[in-house]
This record gives C-alpha cells, sequence and structure tokens, in this order.
C-alpha cells in the first residue's frame, strides 16, 4: 500500500461516483475520501465503494497531510477556486471538464500548477477511451498523412442546462478529443459560432463551431440539443487515409479508409495544372480491433503516473486551457452573429490584452 | 397524341440522357428532338430511348412551331443565354441546377418568362422524390408544428469539379429542397460560408452554411467532396416532431420521431421561467410507406402540368433564383472568411443595389 | 419494513451480483443474504450493494424463518436439490435459466412448488426487457393478428462453455421469449436440431431449432459461438402486421411493419384459387418509445407479485419447463441426425414414457 | 467483328432484358436475335438495346449457321427442350437457374452438353458479383482457413410464385454461391429442409435448409417471402477468418474478421483437453475494396472465354447440377417433416438409383 497515492474525489454529484469507483478500483490510488456538502449523497457514494470516509469540509481534505491528489467534480464555476485551494495546499488537481469557467481563471490555474511544481490535469475522459487512443496513435504514426480536415459531430436528445449553452456543455468532448490527436494540439487561428435557440430558453440549443486550422484545413462540430437520433461521430481527412470514429456503432467504431482524393504535387503548379493532376483511390477498409477498458481506469492511470514522473498529463492544464479559449472566442462569435474571432493561442495573451 | 406537348432536350452529357428518357416515357409527352453539338453523344442518347432526332442546332429547335418547350442539360454558363433565346422563341423552359452562374443572370430569365407567360421550372430534381414529397405534405399538413431547425449532411467522395467548387456542385440540392419544403420556401436572411481548400485546387473541396432563418431558428448545410463515407441526411426540426431523411437507408429513409424537448409557454414567461417549463416527450417512431417512383418522371409531369394550368412549377424560377441569391451569398461570405452575408430576398434587390 | 419480502441469493458468481443489485434497489425486497460456499466472492457481491450478510451454508438460509424466497444462480446441475430443499422448507423460488438440467428434474421442481403452495419462478430475465415485454403486449392485443411465424438468430463469438453445447446455452433465452410472448406459450410439435462442432471441441457450437407450431406456422432458432458479428433479432409474422425486434439497435429496437402478404380467405378456396387472391401491402413502420427499465428489476418485482398474489409468475416453473422440454427433444433429435423429434407437453409425459 | 461470337437471348420476360443488354454492350459478343413467342415484347427488348431483328421461332434461331450459342431465360420446365435442341444444333447454351426442373433432365443436359463437346453454362449471376469473386478468391488464397461454417440468408417480402416454392425460387441463389465459393463445392452429404405455408397457399413461404459439409462443418440456408426487412446477408465461418457478405450495405459489402476461436490442435487431445485448449483472437476488420462492375457482363465475358478456350464455364452444368441436386433432396425431406435425405453427389446416381 506504501506505493499507492492517496485521492479525494471533491463533488458526489453526477461524475463523482465514477470517478471514486475508479480510483478505488486502481491499484495506483487509495481513494482517502469524498467530499460534499450534500453529507447523504457523499454516504451513498461511499458505500458504492465498499465504504470510504466522507467529509462535508473542502479545508479538512486540503489540510490532510496523507492525501496526494484531488479529483473535483464540481460545478464549474466552482473549479477555479477549488483548484487554486488545492494547488496552494500542496495538492497535485484534476478538474473535470471544462476547466473553469473563464479563459482567464483558467490561466491562473495553469500557471500557479506550473508555480508550484504541481500536476493540473484536465479529465478529458474521452481522450482515454481505447477508440480515441487508437486515433492518436494512427495520426503520430503518420497513418493518415497530413490532416487535411476534422468534422465532429455529437447531437442527441439532450438536458437543456440551466446555467450553459450546448457550446459549454457538449463541445469540449470534441475540443478535447481534437486538442488530444492533432498532431500539433487544437491549432486554430479563429472560430465562427453559429447558434440558434429556437424554443427561446434563453441560450443556445444548436450550435456549430467553424474553425481554420493553423497547419491548414479546417475543424468543424456540431452539436445540438434537440435531435432525436443520437449521432457521435468523427471523421478525420488526411492526406494518405481517412478514418470515421463512430462511438456508437461498438462493433466498428474506427474504421481507416484508404480511399481518397491524390494530387500529384508539382514545383511549378498552378491552381489549373493542380486541377489535372487529381486522381482517386478506391482502397480497403481497416477496422483496427480496440481494447475493452474503462476510459476512466485510463485517467487515474495517467494521473499517478504523470505525478509520480513530474510531468504534465497527456491531458494537461494546458489542453484544458485550449479548449477554453476557444470556447470564450466561440461566445464571442455567437454574439457577433457568427462573425469569425481570433483565438487567445498563448498562455499570457488575455492578460496582456 | 394530339395532346402531348413536344420536348426537346438540349445537351446530351451526364444529364441529358435522364431527361431524355423520362420525357420519353411519360405520357404527358412527345420526345421531339436530342441537341448537342456533339452529334456523336446525341445519338448514342437518341438510340438508347429508341430513336429520336438529333441535331446540332438550337436555332432549329427553336425554330420548331411544333416544339413547345425545352429541358436545358448543359453547362451552367451556357443556362442564361439559351434560356433567354428560348423564351424569346416562346417555348417554355425547364433548367438543370444551378439556374444560372449569377443571380443577376437569373433574376432576367425570371423576368422574361415573366413577361413572355412562359413556364420557367428549375430541374430541382431531388424535390420530386417520394421522399421528399412526402416531407413536404407532412410539413404542410402541420405534421412537424413551427419549423425550428433543418440540418443538411452531403458528405462523399466527389470529383473535384474543374470549374465550381463544392458549395455549388452540391448545395444546391440541399438548398432547393429546403426552399420546396419549408413553408416559407428558403427565407434566411444571412448566410455564413465556411470552406477549405486543404489540398489546394484551387477552390474549396469541404463547405459549411449556416443559415438564420427569417422565422427563426437556423438551417445548415454541410458539403464535402473527401468524405470516404457517403452520408445524405437531412435533419429537420419541429415544435411538434422531428424528421430525420436518410436517403441512403432505402428500407427507411424518413422516420417521424414523436420526441423531443416541450416548453410550456406563458404570456409572461422570461428565460429564466422559461428553463423550469421545459418537458421531455419520449413518444413513438413512425416510418411513412413511401411509393417506389422516379423523380425525374414526376419532374416530366409537373413541367407539363404547369404549362397546361398555366402556372409557375412547384421549383419555380423563383426557387432556383432563392438558390441563386444564397449561393452567391455564399461566396461573397468565403471571400470574407465567413463573416455572415445578407441574402437577397427580392427579386429587385440585386439590380437596385 | 414491514411489508418488504426477504430474499437470499444463493450463488455469487457470473449472475449473483445482478440478482443482489436488483433485489437491494428493489421497494419490494429485503436483501436478507449471499450464500455461496466460496466466502471469499460473497463477500464481494455483498460489499457492491453496501453490505449485507453472507453465508456459506444453504441450510442455515433455508433454516432461517425470517426469509421468505430464494433465488438460485448456481450452475444448471445444482437448481434441482437447492429448489426441492428450498420448496420443502417453505421458500419460495426463483431460478436461473434453465430450469433444471434435465426435463425429469424439472418436472419434479414443478410438482414440488405446486404440492407445497410455493411460487417457483423461472428467472427469464429477456422476458422483462422493455422490448419483449411491449412485444406480448401487441401480440396479445392483436396487432399482429395470428403468428404465422416466428425467427430468433442470437449469434456472437461466445464463450465456448465446459459442460453445455450452444443449445443449452443459448436458445435458453429464445425458447423462453417465444414462451412468454406467443398467446399459446410455446407450442410446438416437433423439434429438428442440426448442430455443428466444426472444431471437434466435443460439443455443438453452432445450432439450429426447426419447430411446427401446432397453430400452424414455424418457429426457427439459430445459435452460435463462432461468429465474429454479433446479431441478436428475432423477425415476428401474423397476419396483419410483421414486427422485427432488433436488440442491438437502442435507437429502434422494435418495429412493426405494416406490411405483407394478405390473402382473400374465401370459404371454397383451393390451392389454386389461393394463390390467385394473394395481394401485398406496404404500409408504414411504426417503432414504438420503450421506457428504459432494467429487467431484473421488473424480474424481482414480478416474483414479490406473483409471492403477494399466490398466482404464477408470468415466467412461471411450468415455462421453465416448456423451454427444458424442447431442449431435451433437440440434444435427442441431434444425436439422430437432425430427424424431428416430439416435443413432450403435458408435465405427466415424461414420467408416462 | 469477325472474332466476336453471335448469341440468340431466348425469352424476353423478366430476365432476358437483362441478358439482351449485357450481350450488347459486350465486346466479345454479337447479340443476333431475340426470340419470344410474344413479338411484342421481343420488340420492346430488341428496341432497348438499339435495334435487333426479332423472331418467334426457335428453330430458326438453331438453324442459323451464324449463330455460335443462345442464352434461355424462359421458364424453368422449358429449360430441358430448349437446351437439348440447342446443343443437338450445335450451338453453345447458357440457362437462367435453375438449369432444369428436375434433376434427371439436368443430368441428360449436362450429358448431351458433354457428348457434343459444347459448353453449358448455368447463368449463376450472383457468382459473377465483385463480391462473390474477392470472396473466392479469399477463400481459395486460404485467407479464411478450412471453412468450419455458411450461414445465408435471405430474405424479404418476395412475390409468392404460381409455380414454385420459396426453395426453388430463392435458394438456387444460396446455393450456386457455395457451389462457386467452396473449395470443393457443394459437397453436403444430406439435406434437411423445413418449410412452412402459414398462409396455405399451396407451398412453402418460409424455408430452412441445413446441410451437413463432407468436409466438415454446416452449411444452413435461410429463405422467406413474408420479411418486411430485407436481409441478404452470408457468415462464412474457417479456421483462421471470418467472412461476413452484407449484400445489402453497398459501402462495405465484404468484411474479413481476424477474430475467432482458436484450438490449440494436439494429436493425443480428447474432447476434454481440447476445451482446455480454446483460446479467441480479437483482431481487427477488413474490408477490401470491390470494383464496380456489373455481374452480367462478367457472366457475358465468362461464356465467351470458356467456349472459346473450349473449357467448362466457371459456373458448369455440373455446378448446375449440384444445386438441382439439393433442391430436389431438400424437396423430398420436406416432404417427410424434414427427415435429413441424402443427397445425390454423381452425375449417374439418379439414373442408377
Amino acid at each position: 500500500m506504501s506505493s499507492r497515492l492517496s485521492v479525494a474525489v471533491i463533488g458526489a454529484g453526477y461524475w463523482g461516483p465514477n470517478l471514486a469507483r475508479n480510483f478505488r478500483a486502481s491499484a495506483d490510488w487509495n481513494l482517502a475520501a469524498i467530499c460534499d456538502l450534500d453529507l447523504e449523497r457523499a454516504q451513498r457514494v461511499a458505500d458504492s465503494v465498499g465504504g470510504v470516509p466522507i467529509t462535508p469540509s473542502l479545508d479538512d481534505v486540503l489540510a490532510d497531510p496523507a492525501i496526494d491528489a484531488i479529483a473535483i467534480a464540481t460545478p464549474a464555476r466552482t473549479h477555479h477556486p477549488i483548484a487554486l485551494a488545492a494547488l496552494d495546499a500542496g495538492k497535485h488537481v484534476m478538474v473535470e471538464k471544462p476547466l473553469a469557467d473563464t479563459r482567464e481563471r483558467g490561466v491562473e490555474m495553469v500557471e500557479r500548477a506550473g508555480e508550484n511544481g504541481l500536476v493540473l490535469m484536465a479529465d478529458h475522459t474521452y481522450c482515454y477511451t481505447p477508440a480515441v487512443l487508437k486515433i492518436r496513435e494512427l495520426i503520430e504514426d503518420g497513418a493518415l498523412g497530413e490532416i487535411l480536415f476534422v468534422d465532429s459531430v455529437r447531437i442527441n436528445l439532450g438536458l437543456i442546462q440551466p446555467d450553459v449553452d450546448v457550446f459549454w456543455d457538449l463541445a469540449p468532448h470534441d475540443l478535447s478529443i481534437m486538442d488530444f490527436i492533432l498532431p500539433g494540439g487544437l491549432d486554430v487561428t479563429s472560430v465562427s459560432a453559429h447558434g440558434s435557440d429556437p424554443l427561446r430558453t434563453g441560450k443556445a440549443c444548436i450550435g456549430y463551431l467553424a474553425m481554420p486550422l493553423t497547419s491548414g484545413g479546417i475543424a468543424h462540430v456540431h452539436v445540438n440539443w434537440l435531435s432525436p437520433t443520437k449521432i457521435r461521430q468523427m471523421v478525420i481527412g488526411g492526406t494518405r487515409r481517412t478514418l470515421v470514429w463512430d462511438d456508437l456503432n461498438p462493433q466498428q467504431r474506427v474504421s481507416v479508409y484508404d480511399r481518397g482524393v491524390d494530387l500529384a504535387l508539382q514545383s511549378k503548379a498552378t491552381a489549373d495544372t493542380r486541377a489535372a493532376n487529381i486522381s482517386y483511390r478506391l482502397g480497403d477498409t481497416w477496422a483496427p480491433a480496440l481494447p475493452e477498458r474503462e476510459a476512466l481506469a485510463n485517467v487515474a492511470g495517467e494521473f499517478a503516473a504523470a505525478i509520480r514522473d513530474a510531468r504534465p498529463a497527456r491531458t494537461s492544464g494546458e489542453s484544458g486551457l485550449r479548449v477554453l479559449s476557444v470556447l470564450e472566442a466561440a461566445s464571442t462569435s455567437l454574439g457577433a452573429d457568427g462573425a469569425p474571432h481570433h483565438v487567445a493561442s498563448h498562455i499570457k495573451e488575455v492578460q496582456e490584452a
């Protein structure tokens, strides 16, 4: 047991029980406490994992020298104060998405973690699913070539949230995945956000994000709370191959198509001669076998490994910040009828502005 | 035979043979000629329908008093001169999409037809498929309630066209269908177009159109030549029900979901109290049986009926013009990095501007 | 708490934890004990539901007057002795499928329960899924008309079992569902079983059951451990409509097709004139909304209700026996190269034979 | 033109026009005549291919020395007299499935062709689809290993035929494909046929065929005229890989699963030790690209090649005979309540019997 790290889960609402269960089952972790002001639901979570101490006091958790880290699963607006308090108490921190409710607060969290030499990890759970891990690996290995476009659709009949619009509710998934799999992370120059609130609920229920990639090409996200059919599909087009991830097809989640448009590149080619040099490949399709493993088990393992190796987590605070940057720019674009808005790409940018 | 109308097909390329075959099979029409400068391919088309006169001369066709109408299936840039000449010769005209290569020329065609009291019909073939006809009927009957959003995806590995981008190649389908099924036609205030040409072919191969509907809600189109998977799906959300049209699922093309978000509307409701009044319906799904009938057979029938009844075709020149208006505004938006651009809605607007 | 019934779960292997969790969560039940010779796994199950007494002794459970019922989730060959002991101790009994390892033993269990006035319930879990409950209701209400055929496919890459063949492993699901939904239960005159063991594992890994229905028509089952794709589909054809249950399509598990062949029945019709009176209906498809509810929660509720109302459970011991009768006849047919074998339909039949 | 062979199509009903169109388009053939007693429909077929001589007289066709071959697309009961007359007139013969209406007549046709040194080809069109050609190639190359099972489902709402039952109408497709792709052809020892005529039309509308393969393993066919959903799927399990052919999924018709059950074979293994040596592979899936080519074009090419090379066609008269043998044995089994019936495997067998 001496080699295990100790963690407390803060927040026993929707996501907390999943964190608790996975930390409990992990060989890397000792689940030290469940912390929630609502002691009754804290107890239910504690019971569900076979008994763990509960407490309503974050201060007590942070004062406990035996606790190495906390995992925050509270509402977004509370991420910032809880994380800063924990970082100041010398605890490593994992935060449920989104990292914070504003980019500025996210910057402060990232900087504080850096100053204190602690791990700040974004719990971008989807990134640790077998499918996304495989996609990242394939792109890294060059199987797709250079990335030309990423198109993500995440639509379903969804709960209209009281505090956030559909962009802040759903798009963090798509954006964090793109940040994880793209070679240079989610590196976009601007974002245009188109939203609609046709039921006049007071916030967008349908949303589209168009984002030119700095490397060329385009990323696009469609999120929607009003769709009766559920679609979770990402198409990633590359110069060599194109990949389709259909998360609702358990029998073939990831398909790699050796099919596409080839361009015979010539140094002196003009647009006209380029068109003449286009050819089409209609090759095989290949669907890699994926291991069966719960994403959150991988998350728990990565959090421990980052702490032990004193390195940033694969989904670091910075990655959480890149997602926040896009979301914040999207909100601005949304307020300007979809006019493209610059995305802050450097950590200092917002403060200097 | 005396009651049949006579038609000549102009252009024997990709689409002409389909027109010829359907006019030939129609009880409403006498197929009088195939006209193409390339006589060899005109002959092939004529042979394929069992023998019809061919000619390289448009003038001869237009001079023939026995011919009532022409159907134009030539490249887009030639639609305008051919149509005007035909209208001036007293012929009714059907034009393959897009109506013309610029909105201004389209306006001139519509006006000339009006002045001459002739039918100008846009061959928006998809509108005459059993699926789209049924969708129009359902919306007209109020089965969906008020329309909240329309999301259309039309992606496939496609031929990169030498002269047009992906918007002008594919989006006319989606736009003309929306114009056909929406109660007030395609009535949008502005369009934001986001495109990408990651292979540097000289024109957009990936495109997105976001269009706020004048009636509230949003319409969106995704067209893509670089997708290895083929998707042709439209989701039409209404206050009462939502409809999904999956054109690649022959066993269930149209599904109507009695499922959605309900809002208890109150006269004094604020955004906050609105949120509290949201409820969810998880009702049945219903898929109407669709007759098996080739769309072009319906097109031929509608062309004849419009001429006989001296009324605009269901896909009139004006509808072709509305499609052109969006495409032209989209091109402008595209040139402005996706900034939303006003869509000309009145026929006079472009000329006055 | 006084109105709750008390139950002990016997067996903490694969299925026991699911039973424990559902009895624990049920308002009808008090989960009194987990009984397993392997105390360690009994404890794991007890912990997973928040703490319940464990014991290795079935005798102690049966001697406890506070316990009203037991749920047996042990290997099939132990069902008979455990169930008889429990029935003799005055406990109601629920048994995992199959009811017993031979029909004769099943008969003894059913008779003993009858003699002692106790409930003997077969845990045919699938029958309590929202889909199957809805199918039963539709058939009962006459929505399908008279049943013409039932075709069930249940194939997947499956664990080759050490003790049973693919018929005894998988077909109980299909047979128990048929028994549940067909108006007269699973009333077949004979069964032909075709099996294959191409890997020479010592027992059939691929199996087909053909069963003429006493009411006319045919029931057929395909079970397979060697299929790389997973299919769980049942087609139920009726004179009025046909229903397809695709259990792997969560978005549309049950589809009702108003489509089929109609026969204009005439009293004096011969085979020839019949053929002339055939017509086809190509009507709509309808997919009823299904509630989200775990089947085992319904199972627990039904077990309690049957005890309280002193009535047979909807999946009674007799229904378990009908399933056993077919399985036993299938094994005989299998040994005779698939020659059809009579299915014992009366409870006394086997004993008189 | 001198190198082209000349063919006449006999029968201008359902299938004849397809044959005519493909012979017309083939570089190997000169379409010399359409022969049908109903001259009007013969003319329609002739017109549809741009003009070909028609005749009501088979004798005239057979007497024409310029004609090398005939393709028979008439009702099954007429195949035998027409084919024999043609073979006696020195013409090569292609026959639509089934080869004949009885096995005995089929034997006579095969023998006559052999005696006269002429090609007798079965028009098993499905065998020449890109999917089936690829499957045959994969099996030949050993990609699947030894074949363990073949399961074919071909169900749809179908026209109830006036003269044949569902076995004779649909199963020839499945049987001829199996004959084409299996290394030793369709080599089965016996067949059990289970049918049902729940609408009392006078013949089976639902059918199942179970056929133990001589090489071990099993082949099974499910054909059904009463299913509201259309399924055309074949699963071919091998010791190395398993293949699924889903003919209604144009985007991925053929999938090869590197997934299955492995058995560590040992010379002294008993059934018990075998079970202990089972392991599971969960490998990748692979879908080969398939060329787009009409099957009948390949059929026309193969017929010409067989004549020129003086060799049996890939779907020879013998293959047609193997299909007939199974169908005839199936009819006998059907009359015996599904008892397995011996399948005649040698050409002489029926005559000696």
